[in-house]
């Protein structure tokens, strides 16, 4: 490429500060340096961590930074001791990297990564905006038209697969499937519930389905979304509004002492306890999916010593570089849905107004018109349909 | 037996309400129902669970009833239908049921059991006293000289046992070592640590070490108990009281990120925390084995997001009527320990003088020869190290 080499300059949404709207700046992309990779970003979805960021964890030393974490794009060019990769691949960022060396990389345990993995510390950004560095959130950011990773955190997919669709695989799609077919290890003929029904509940609804459960209770108080669940697998469900007991017990009564899993797709503790206490005692698993960390998540010890077992999923426990090239060529199979989550497509301008459009509560669908005609169409951000209950039940 | 279809009257000791001494009264213990079997007690070991009952949960209405739960005895005689036992046989009364037929009974994963399994509701106690019903508590009622227990809740063990000895398979030898093998099932090795030494405790370090554990991390604030996890196969020893720092780091650091596998033995839920922050992310285990219902037990989601698992353990995991003839059997083949957790042997009239010992953290040997000299030598108690340092945690 006649770029590689060179700094690129190019347009990135910037978050300068918490809590204050995204700004669309011309930054400067560094070349990559040794086993890095510079990447032009085709299409994004946007996840409610990239909010969480903004307006929830608001960590002072986070910014200013460009927000972005499940995207896809083609490589531009590589940096010295880059064998794995070449310009013109197909790739997808991974926010969990895997260097296949480490004791946590070679246990078949886990996805997790050794403290050597975080490869895009502060210092190691290629970003700079008006003379300051900018961070990479989660070393990915994604909200620009290029970024600059490391190779053990990219995954070379199919050249066939559409990236406006399976960017969702970077994130969201393989956390909620993962969590219900590695993590939960769902058996089939089970008996599962999934709560909140943003695209980590749809997508967990999903691996249920596809890992043989025979009921999926689909949970979320806000009842527009069941339709949708239905077309993941979802078989029965339930809104908590409707009931005045503990949803635990409303899934008790309803199963004859509770489900076999569940899984929190929302990141409330709350609900996180409510989804532990649904599962029946003895063998129940619990799954927590969704992303916290302002408060602690609490439960009765009887809870667990009567045969319940808590988990946490990250990624979907998918090992990331092997795991995401996989989903892809399921989806290109037809053996998982992409399409069905996308229910917008918008341009980079408009990513500040769809998150404070997430974030408000407002229908997507209001918002869109006007949005649309900022649009400068210089590269397609997917919207997929967001958990935009969120933020309401926490605050429950 | 001479005593068979007649109403029994022996001793017993009650517990007429809560925090107050237990009081040795002559009771009458109806003979045996349907389906039910009157037992001779033998010996019995104190657990905390009996302190528990008495002094901390103190429900209102759980009294008058007769605490002990780890016991051995002889079946004097059989109610109808009863074909398994008859006369002479030597068993282990059982407070968790096994039914075989009830879906969690054939369920290999749990040893939970089913609501039907609760045969000795108050109204069922075979127990009275100057004209009141007596609860037996645990389903079990070993403070008492006799007692009427359910089929599905008692183990037929080998003639050749000692009953002063394997009373203690009761409840906390198999608790401890259960939750090691069964529950978190340690595997060769690896890294454990045990949170409190008591008798759970020590049996956990057991089960570790039979799991065939590398290192197994004793971890209590009474120095004076690491001797005896020594003997029980403890590699490290570490007092929290020694360091300023979390405990949770102070193992991280001695261990390269955590231990693989942490039991919590003590019924402390700053304590359960702790241990399951001193686990390894990505595929640390943590099973609660100690009791309370009075607190939360609380962590920070990302502590289970990062591939730690909570579990806890009932019983030791054992189907019990399987589970305690297999580990009778291996205490005479030698396989497992029980004669290393015995320092007292004691009379009925002392076991209430042994829980306030117990309770108020007086050394046991102090007490030990006032209370011998109360005895009557009617039958055998058998008191095990007990963790008596719980409390004192408790209230930190």
């Amino acid at each position: 490429m006649a770029t590689a080499g060179k700094v690129i300059k190019c347009r990135a949404a910037v978050a300068w500060e918490p809590n204050k709207p995204l700004v669309i700046e011309e930054i400067e992309v560094a070349p990559p340096q040794a086993n890095e990779v510079r990447i032009k970003i085709v299409a994004t979805g946007v996840c409610h961590t990239d909010l969480y960021h903004l307006f929830e964890g608001m960590h002072k030393d986070g910014f200013p930074a460009v927000l972005g974490h499940e995207g896809a794009g083609i490589v531009e060019s590589v940096g010295p001791g880059v064998t794995e990769f070449q310009p013109g691949d197909k790739v997808i960022p991974l926010f969990v990297s895997q260097c296949r060396e480490c004791r946590f990389c070679k246990n078949p345990k886990t996805n997790q990564a050794s403290g050597r993995h975080d490869m895009m510390a502060p210092a190691d950004s290629r970003f700079t905006c008006k003379g300051k560095k900018v961070l990479q959130f989660m070393g990915t950011s994604t909200f620009s038209q290029y970024t600059v990773m490391n190779q053990i955190a990219i995954a070379k997919i199919d050249p066939a697969a559409p990236l406006d669709k399976v960017c969702l695989l970077g994130c969201g799609i393989c956390t909620g499937y993962g969590a219900a077919v590695n993590t939960a290890k769902v058996e089939p003929g089970s008996t599962c519930a999934v709560f909140g029904l943003g695209a980590v509940g749809l997508a967990a609804v999903m691996g249920c389905k596809s890992a043989g459960a025979k009921r999926i209770f689909a949970v979320d108080i806000n009842p527009d979304k069941f339709g949708k669940a239905k077309v993941f697998g979802a078989t029965d469900f339930v809104n908590p509004k409707d009931h005045d007991k503990p949803i635990s017990q409303v899934l008790a009564e309803m199963t004859n002492g509770g489900v076999d899993y569940s899984l929190e797709c929302v990141g409330n503790v709350t609900v996180m306890r409510s989804a532990l206490e649904s599962c029946v005692k003895g063998w129940g698993v619990s799954v927590l999916v969704g992303w916290t960390d302002l408060y602690d998540v609490a439960t009765r010890p009887i809870q667990l010593i009567a045969g319940r077992t808590w988990k946490g999923s990250l990624f979907g426990g998918f090992k990331s570089k092997d795991g995401v090239p996989q989903m892809v060529k399921a989806y290109l199979d037809k053996k998982v849905k992409l399409d069905e989550f996308i229910t917008h497509n918008m341009t980079l301008v408009a990513i500040y107004f769809t998150l404070v459009a997430v974030l408000s509560f407002y229908p997507l669908d209001e918002m869109f018109h006007v949005l649309f005609s900022l649009g400068s169409k210089q590269f397609c951000v997917t919207v997929y349909i967001g958990n935009y209950e969120r933020l309401v039940s926490q605050k429950r």
